[in-house]
């Protein structure tokens, strides 16, 4: 029954790895193989360290690297490297870029570079048990913890506050100590968790030892250690700004007022509506996440812990906000956001390297700014298509460009299928039967 | 000032781009030009189809291609292709595989498949001014939209329910056409926006046509017509039990009981706490995102989705959930989330293809319960190794060969480093000081 089933996948090499999935799961495993391995990287030294990034790796997968240029923030010019799979994403952000760019650019400023972290225990106490003795505690917790904390603290970063939150109102024995940290330009997450790991076995050590307590609370059982993802302050403010009356280019066909009017109603109701705030949130990230991955960053983390802020009034709703006063349109973007520009792949993958150069090799703060910006272009860009020409147009036209590069059409074939598909629906199997037909045509006549 | 800006970057060959992008913004510009090139796909066919993903595209980014084996999904075994760049993830992954293998699997279940987009418009009237011509509005909308839902409709989708909502308590003349949709194995992005793009159109000729309104009511001006990437009816729920008695090796020195009853407390903790819910989510979404990455689908949207759910309670909080009762251990994920099986790029991305091949070419149906299995799996072995071992010790490993690979360390170097570092903090500053003790060492000795 488990015939497809493996004991030691990860101790094979790559080759046999290759070998076992190609034969067990394809019908052309010399095909398959063929694929796989035309994604390698050319120099055996790069694809190494790039497979071991992770685990099991049997090749490279991968997505456009591109740039937006003409970006202005803080009144200095970016070319924005962005790594993306989906159409439009890029072409909409150097877009906004250009049309922001003559109109004063983006602003951004940081609100606050804070990070958290938690130890969760069980402890059959209440908080006014532990009050008389936490000053001692958070004095021991420190120094069990200096090795760990004192590089950190030479970069001008380390552990800031530490706060013991009873919760046990919420779940039975449950505390915890809420810490927080400065990290400077790494994110941080490995220097967190290491630090929070130790705090959890200081705390379990400091308790035993505190004769002072009765027995039963010299006890402690260490839940986890691990930092939050939701930072809120660590964020960053993007906006732009401009009169009214410059919006009248933003769009042919319509007034800088009609415009603005209809764009900030549409950003209203991705404030009051979840299923759009949703989506209106997507086009956010977007933006961002095509940055955070071509500098090295994570991801999912930078998306937690955005979705996690657009929710924290009780409603999900929109990051983004417009305000239309004294003829002046106002358009801005507050996210949490925790990035780095040392450590983790910054620094490893060439390319994450490379674009950190690009962007002028920023400190995380210029970084978290630069890419909030790029989420706040994205937005300017998506809403400005949905609530003007509509998006489908430019979208379909590009998934057509796609299926023709894909079936391989040459310059006339294309240019037939352009013309054929402005009034046909565009689907894989439509323009491959339109291309087979024309072959057929073409086979015919000669 | 704006010497570092451009015009008309799009319209430059890819050589131009790459040589414009080096020279303004690296010092090394002929070492950047060829990382750049460097990882081009040998295959000029190939990097156009990638090229013609996205704009402005200068190379590639590549991101390991990985494969957790052993995933039982209700009674299938699954080889799972990850894409991700965090280290730990598909290891975690395969890992968890394996310990639910011999307990039963994942079983995983389709909640719906309805997709669900809006046409958001603002109409100086009251629902009930529209009610008595509503059912001949749907009518039209229906026909008027035909051209475009017919090929659908043969494949079993479509448009379902056409809804009116009369908004305007929330905002002024604010309504909304909320309307489902079934897209079968597509994910659908495309063609819902098209047919509602088509209804604000049609809906602005109902009204202009409907004589027995008054005239201010035969006026409608559309903001934005475009899906929705909340999908509460798209979802689904994947689970594992096992008796609590078959976790005694979950963890070495820890009994089944004892590890059920910390797990799920830790998961307990990621329901009442926003903080840790974030971080938890985060793990889930590790799994997740890889495979819609390695199937070509749309990471952005599965995360919105995800996380917009994860706060509808009113707080933002924990994806999954734990139940201990009857002697047996509960652990579910029950999660919206669109994808396709074809469309996009899904055909169009060579590794994409091959992974939905690997997968052995699944329904939409299918790959959303492979891909929320995985998910879980991430959740299980992240709580699993958080309230047990920790999660440094693993990571730092990684970290540090991550960094010798780097660097180059040959395997004396490597041994001697590991050996280092199991009482030394790790940084790649560390690591290389180090490396070169070891190589002014090696050269005082010789």
């Amino acid at each position: 029954m488990h015939d497809n089933t493996i004991t030691g996948f990860s101790k094979l090499t790559k080759d046999e790895k290759i070998s076992w999935v190609v034969n067990h799961w394809t019908d052309q495993p010399t095909q398959a193989a063929q694929i796989l391995k035309s994604f390698w990287h050319q120099e055996d030294d790069v694809q190494k360290v790039i497979d071991g990034f992770s685990e099991n790796t049997l090749t490279n997968f991968v997505m456009p690297f591109g740039i937006a240029p003409n970006f202005k923030v803080n009144e200095q010019i970016y070319a924005v490297p962005m790594v993306i799979e989906e159409s439009s994403v890029v072409a909409a952000a150097s877009s906004a870029a250009k049309f922001w760019l003559n109109r004063g650019g983006f602003e951004a400023k940081v609100i606050g570079t804070v990070k958290e972290g938690q130890v969760h225990f069980s402890w059959p106490g209440k908080r006014e048990q532990i009050s008389p003795v936490l000053d001692h505690l958070c004095a021991f917790l420190r120094q069990d913890s200096a090795h760990l904390t004192a590089n950190m603290e030479k970069r001008g970063g380390g552990m800031l506050a530490i706060e013991w939150l009873d919760l046990s109102h919420l779940e039975t024995d449950y505390h915890q100590l809420k810490v927080t940290f400065e990290t400077c330009d790494s994110m941080g997450a490995n220097f967190i968790n290491s630090v929070l790991e130790q705090l959890g076995q200081s705390l379990k050590t400091f308790l035993k030892n505190e004769s002072g307590l009765p027995q039963h609370l010299r006890q402690v059982d260490i839940i986890m250690a691990i930092l939050s993802n939701y930072t809120p302050q660590c964020a960053v403010k993007a906006s732009v700004s401009c009169p009214v009356a410059d919006l009248d280019n933003a769009c042919e066909g319509i007034d800088g007022m009609a415009f603005a009017k209809k764009f900030q109603k549409a950003v209203r109701i991705a404030e009051i509506d979840p299923y759009r705030a949703t989506t209106h949130n997507k086009g956010i990230f977007n933006g961002i996440d095509a940055v955070v991955l071509a500098t090295g960053n994570d991801f999912r983390a930078v998306e937690a812990c955005g979705h996690a802020h657009a929710a924290n009034s009780g409603t999900y709703s929109s990051l983004s906000h417009c305000d239309l006063s004294d003829g002046m349109f106002h358009f801005w973007l507050e996210l949490p956001i925790a990035l780095g520009t040392i450590g983790g792949l910054t620094r490893l993958h060439p390319l994450a390297k490379l674009s950190l150069e690009l962007l002028g090799n920023p400190t995380a703060e210029q970084l978290m700014q630069i890419i909030v910006c790029t989420g706040l272009a994205q937005n300017f860009a998506a809403v400005r298509s949905l609530t003007t020409t509509g998006i489908q147009k430019g979208h379909m036209k590009m998934h057509l460009q796609n299926i023709l590069n894909h079936l391989g059409a040459d310059a006339d074939q294309q240019e037939l299928a352009r013309k054929h598909f402005e009034n046909h629906t565009v689907s894989f199997t439509a323009v491959r039967s339109f291309l087979d037909a024309l072959t057929r045509e073409g086979t015919n006549a000669g």
